[in-house]
């Protein structure tokens, strides 16, 4: 390993890994973001999840405009390095933008044709009283 | 969404989207690896973990050749329709080429300039004695 740990990352063409975020207390997957040299730098150095946004093509703290902040409990880097594992207190209990508290609430239900994506978790907070970022 | 639900997600520009696979009993995060259109079709219909190798360019069954595959309990897809999660029941506990249960080994230890990733999970199977995919 390098002298510097953000060197061990394999950063991919765009200068970016991805960044898996789970809940410290419940295990529940919340969501996956992109991070950034400076994002993962930061995330470190402050304990709070911070990400690049792809969209906005900028640093993007966490809750930083909803309250929604992720305290992070562990950073953790994969076998080949090209991918981040947090485990994060969420505040508020709310990760996603629409207001549940994982992004990934899409359940594939049914089987071949009939096959179907079915939202499960309730919405917590409406989208609209925050924003997110 | 869409008739077809494979449609309905948010493949990039190289056809490709990252899925997460979580330990469905443990909770524990396994790995994150990438898959195709028809690599998500086969995890539907077989039930078992089947992505995209991207340094081979091909269908990649997990645990084809190495036994640890990964039987899918569940799949989802999340806010944005550009990850998928998997709960998957990990064969033999081990989903890393390395041998070890799960590919989220490196911890981050310290903090500032002397921080250091820290192997923390033993090798359950020797790597050599298996070969995955």
């Amino acid at each position: 390993m390098s002298k510097d740990w953000l060197d061990d990352v394999a950063w991919n063409a765009d200068g970016l890994v991805p960044a898996v975020a789970q809940d410290a207390d419940s295990g529940e997957v919340l969501m996956l973001a992109w991070m950034s040299r400076e994002s993962l730098a930061r995330t470190a150095e402050t304990r709070e999840a911070t990400y690049w946004s792809r969209s906005r093509k900028a640093i993007w703290k966490k809750g930083e405009t909803s309250g929604h902040l992720q305290k992070v409990v562990e950073i953790r880097l994969d076998c080949d390095a090209d991918t981040v594992l947090l485990r994060v207190e969420s505040v508020a209990g709310i990760a996603c933008h629409t207001g549940r508290r994982r992004c990934f609430f899409n359940l594939l239900e049914g089987a071949g044709g009939s096959a179907r994506w079915v939202a499960t978790d309730p919405v917590l907070a409406e989208p609209g009283t925050f924003r997110d970022g």
